[in-house]
């Protein structure tokens, strides 16, 4: 990864702070996750010893952690004020006290957490430090800085899909009847991380084969595939902390006519929502451009979820692509297109892509083939 | 997987519903993780639509799921009532409200939760369901079922270590000067699925040479390896949804007497905590033994961390091998040990090995050597 930059974490870190104060806030606390990674480059794992950063509009991050993490902080680029403690979990309030008074909290009002990452643990300890605080979301106040990817974050993007995409059509030589859905998602995996995917991955791969295809979430089975079969593979790669999200649905062997024809009908919905999406188009616009496509072919009951989700340092995150979200796409977004038809009890169908909001229209990062082909 | 037996479920749920009356709680309340899978066999992705399980001590559990998850509820072979939403979150709120009746929430007064598991995103719609219970830690409740594990855990535990171990031996090739962390990280994940880990790890191998591996958590980085480094690798394997958690310190060819001196004391304190541990022991105790080798070496300072820390289905859970917890180890507990000693700004080794407490001393799982070994 030599092509990295160096990221500009006080950059960040400063327009964080504007939006802090724009949005009415006195401080946002963060716990690891992928927003105090943007922010900070700090990756922590998200463990029973809580790690919070306090960000306030005014003073560097104050970083609460346990004293064995403390040289992940020591060779910073950018001063952070770290509070460290020891293994005795009876000492840590004392230290998020301390934190909070350092950071105003306790004559502050209005503290801004992602209520999709903090949990319970951290929250409770920031409750008992700072009583007087409210704790809301900041999530909007977050997700207007992650929202817009730059140049940088494009590339590494790309990169991304690369990997996914190079994994996959290593993977598919293995796959014909017999083979489980656990045993191509194991070779999909071991073929990520020999094109160059981080080795911690946002999610394992969605190998799901006949009837299980049937369950747009469905985990790899011991089921061994079958003639006939549909086989559904939702898949992605992590690259300097991005992901790619795909999925691609083949035959193995021939299937049914109506098999068939729901992959067409889901294709020619994909084909629809990449169409649709462009800058100052509302996200909503681009759901309903793939749901009449398979509403129209009769098929509407069985498109059970939204047409897709941002995709950045997270699996899923904003802009959500669904019916009743009018946000005005922008460029720099990047999301996913992934219409489906799921038949209950019989074969499903998925094909998603992975795009960005340009100028005048989009760049589909994804590139494999979406018609239905077979395999085995 | 097919020695795999059927876990009973219902048999597990009933051991809750009579913890919940003992710990005087009126429900428990269950997001995606470790607990939850344990209580159902239920696996979902931790994401932006809140799941959660109410279990009350009378009624089957109430599952609250996006619709689109709703098929992995239906082949469950017990009894579960769900509530499911749309796409939409202005519509969450009514459902979790319509389950926060059915359970009897409102009336109720105490209702325990994970800390370290539940989000402020799902506390959140409890809360506003249901404002007038208390949201409690349910840590004990939940621990006091999982922390012994039974015969056919401990044998899934037995297997994650034999794939890590396995994994570790076939990694071992490639390591030599000039190889990064990072390669070696990447390489080991790669034999860990090839030798049978399930495809979603616990957590990314850490593999740190020379100066890196004086920082006990240190991720991987592009650093090549150096002719006198010592090298940590922390790694482990999933079986079954059970993980094993090993550290062996290797050499890169001759490296200082002191480096080989601190790997002997490492090797005599990770032998004097295996050999302390047995049941009835204070946890503590443990912890003690292992520092009191280190201390009395004059290294004391430099091991910064507790002694270990409980294993199963997460890979950090209770029992904690640390000061002040003085809980009696019980037959089926598993845990680490793993004392290390780190020289900021030089090198560090730590030696950890997996145990389960038997009726008379502990088994020990892992069996890989302990004495620093020159590689590369």
């Amino acid at each position: 990864m030599s092509e990295i930059r160096k990221v500009d974490y006080p950059s960040r870190q400063k327009r964080l702070a504007e939006k802090i104060r724009a949005d009415g806030l006195d401080a946002v606390a963060l716990n690891p996750g992928p927003s105090l990674k943007y922010l900070t480059g700090l990756n922590f794992h998200l463990m029973e010893r809580p790690v919070v950063a306090i960000f306030t509009p005014h003073e560097p991050p104050l970083i609460i952690l346990p004293e064995l993490e403390a040289a992940k902080i020591a060779d910073l680029t950018y001063p952070v004020t770290p509070l460290t403690y020891g293994e005795d979990p009876l000492t840590w309030g004392a230290v998020f006290r301390k934190a909070a008074q350092s950071a105003g909290l306790p004559s502050g009002r209005l503290v801004g957490v992602e209520p999709r990452s903090l949990r319970v643990l951290e929250l409770r300890f920031l409750e008992e430090a700072a009583p007087q605080a409210e704790y809301v979301s900041a999530e909007e106040t977050v997700t207007a800085l992650r929202i817009i990817k730059d140049q940088f974050e494009l590339e590494v993007m790309r990169k991304a899909v690369a990997i996914a995409q190079q994994a996959l059509l290593a993977t598919l030589p293995i796959v014909k009847v017999g083979v489980t859905e656990i045993d191509i998602a194991g070779e999909l995996t071991i073929q990520l991380l020999r094109s160059g995917s981080d080795p911690e991955m946002a999610f394992g791969p969605i190998v799901s084969g006949g009837p299980n295809s049937a369950n747009p979430h469905a985990s790899p089975s011991h089921r061994p595939l079958q003639p006939g079969d549909l086989l559904v593979i939702d898949w992605g790669a992590v690259y300097n902390g991005y992901v790619s999200d795909i999925t691609r649905t083949f035959a193995i062997g021939p299937v049914e006519a109506d098999l068939r024809h729901i992959a067409e009908i889901v294709a020619d919905a994909n084909a629809a929502g990449r169409t649709t999406a462009g800058p100052e188009v509302p996200a909503e616009d681009v759901d309903a451009s793939t749901r009449q496509v398979i509403e129209r072919a009769g098929y509407g009951q069985f498109f059970t979820h939204r047409t897709g989700h941002g995709i950045g340092m997270e699996g899923h995150e904003a802009p959500y692509i669904r019916s009743g979200n009018g946000i005005a796409l922008q460029p720099g977004m990047t999301f996913t297109i992934e219409p489906g038809i799921y038949l209950p009890g019989r074969n499903g169908v998925r094909i998603e892509d992975n795009v960005v909001i340009t100028a005048t229209g989009i760049e589909c990062l994804t590139d494999l083939p979406r018609e239905l082909i077979e395999l085995g």
